[in-house]
């Protein structure tokens, strides 16, 4: 009999950004949080885990097949173990029970996009570690309970055990028990939701979110106002979403990444993400929607200086022609949903873009996603590990 | 006998950043500033004003040899209406004076710095105009008083009536009668203070700061906490002043340029004036900073891409030395001080500016300038304008 589950989870994208921890070694944020869950087809974390009683003693674990060492009271060892907790209480419970969380782990995991895209990978890849550690141990907590291990292992991953639009509650309590995900609505609600990454290229790596965040409440003087306003945001966007109301989405996800990155320029030393590429693609996004007449299209910004832009699927063409046209991108992208770009409006004003446009490859690629599901759980065939509990060679 | 005065003013680079209007005719601003009078004998406008009775009706007005035109409640209208109004008043209270104010008037400005050099040339301009004005009509007004009138005209240029460095007051009567600049320190009082205009090149256009601040104060939702904390750094950076303390300063001016530029990022739509040169001249003077164990650099930035960099004449080398090696300029440019740049401290992390170092023309050229004197008084030979009342060809 093996005991080893494997799991996928979702990258997520804020609307309402998360910066700034109250507790840094619980990760509790100084405010609410909300994101869009994006497509597991085309960008997802796979994990697998497996307890095994013969295991040599200890745990491993591999991330994108490189061994990385499991320090106990570092992030990963924490979220393994609260989980082991977890399933040793079922153990006493039910003396049937294996037990597992007595012996050591071996998991693997892999992520289906390069780290050098810039996407931040911790996210989708500590909720699929909880989701498959959730899975191997039968744990019975539901996702809102997972998601306060997801948190502690890194914050942002607590909402990518949600499909749909998910909330980080920012609780009052100092022990973390209640600033968890949930979720808001479903992928079901509103399948229409896609999203445009813009790989963009930096000369330079910038400030980790980890550092440059307590770098932020250390020193800013304008977070907390930013603190103040996030509360009426988390309201007013969700409201947006059940409504299904994509200009005020998109005004409330466009400003609050601003508001965002104000702070981070408010911060001393100050901190740029924002690149003259960034800030190009949001002049082209802004022309757009004028240009149409209505917002049809939202950019976001998260700790680099690629965009995400969302729109509905119906806009989507309009959105990669204004992007192409400016852009020209050094990878094909192959767009999943077979969607054809569409020329710019007439009226559209160039000039918003610098003299001559941007040279080839300032945009990498694009990627076409939509809203997606929660964590999904694989069959055997799909294990990352093989017999001997060691990743499989991966392509 | 001619009725003509020449004068020249200075430009000013505050520290201490101005914007946002409480009242945009009267031009009250949101809050108070501070400002570093650069020398005459590097950046200045000069403005010869001639009244005569035989020039044909109205007002007539070059800038740098292009005639404008003067609006009578536009921004030159209002200020030559009020300085005319103060003449009246004086020639009411001494009958045996010419009643110039009921002559027409020929003016003719010109700044000795290009205006594709991105430096603010309304504030030394409209202090110019201001300043020979007063002359022309021999006003009694001092400079605060003066200050009124020039501010109506363009904001900042009332900081522009001083040498050394300069307080505007925000004030709080609604008729502006208290929104004036002083003098905090005359330029004897620490001459040591060098500053290094980086002229940065720019594809596009930005947003003018008139329309800008307007923006900020409309739709941002950080520009209020920003107010509650300049009254504070106001008088830290007074007193940094007074104490000649150079490092307090430098910090809060370093703040205050990022604060400015925050509740730009934090405007809707965003307004983006540091661009990716900017920003690496920022990176630069940290390291440099850090490399030297202590500050002795600031930078400041205005509506546009230039940096201007603050240090004491002690340390003006070390600072050419590490702009001249990471942006090697496009344009000779003379030092007039003939300092030498010193190598950077072997300790320099080269990291900071990206790969490969930027080429050749991102800085055009490098303005090296210090605290100055406020306005001067020229003599006849010095006039701008021809025996027709004309501005003279302007070599």
């Amino acid at each position: 009999m093996v005991y080893e589950a494997t799991a996928t989870a979702p990258v997520n994208i804020a609307c309402i950004k998360y910066w700034g921890k109250r507790d840094t070694k619980l990760i509790l944020p100084t405010n609410s949080s909300l994101s869009v869950t994006l497509d597991q087809d085309h960008l997802r974390s796979t994990t697998t885990s497996r307890a095994d009683e013969s295991f040599e003693k200890g745990d491993r674990l591999w991330l994108n097949g490189k061994e990385e060492v499991v320090k106990p009271d570092g992030r990963l060892g924490v979220c393994i173990k609260e989980l082991r907790n977890w399933r040793s209480v079922e153990e006493e419970k039910d003396s049937s029970l294996p037990k597992l969380s007595q012996w050591p782990l071996r998991i693997a995991s892999y992520n289906n996009f390069p780290t050098a895209a810039g996407l931040a990978s911790s996210a989708s890849g500590l909720a699929a570690l909880v989701a498959s550690l959730a899975r191997l141990y039968q744990l019975p907590q539901n996702a809102s309970q997972l998601s306060l291990i997801a948190r502690q292992g890194s914050g942002s991953a607590c909402r990518s055990l949600f499909g749909g639009f998910v909330a980080w509650r920012e609780g009052e309590k100092s022990d973390g028990s209640d600033s968890l995900a949930e979720e808001i609505e479903p992928q079901s609600h509103w399948p229409e939701m896609h999203a445009i990454i813009c790989v963009v290229s930096d000369a330079k790596k910038g400030t980790s979110s980890t550092s440059g965040m307590q770098r932020t409440v250390e020193t800013s003087t304008l977070l907390k106002e930013r603190l103040k306003i996030v509360p009426e945001r988390m309201k007013l966007i969700s409201k947006a979403i059940k409504d299904k109301n994509f200009e005020e989405f998109a005004k409330i996800t466009m400003k609050d990444s601003n508001s965002f990155h104000s702070v981070c320029l408010d911060t001393f030393p100050p901190i740029f993400y924002l690149n003259d590429v960034s800030k190009s693609i949001i002049s082209v996004i802004e022309e757009l929607n004028k240009s149409n007449g209505k917002i049809i299209a939202a950019y976001t910004f998260d700790a680099g200086p690629n965009a995400v832009i969302y729109s509905l699927k119906e806009n989507i063409p309009k959105v990669l022609g204004a992007i192409n046209k400016f852009f020209p991108t050094s990878e094909e992208s192959k767009d999943p949903f077979k969607l054809t770009p569409v020329d710019l409006p007439e009226n559209f004003d160039y000039k918003v873009v610098r003299e001559g446009g941007w040279e080839k490859g300032s945009v990498k690629t694009l990627i076409h996603t939509r809203v997606g599901d929660g964590p999904r759980t694989l069959g055997k065939e799909d294990s990352l590990l093989n017999e001997k509990g060691e990743p499989k060679t991966l392509a």
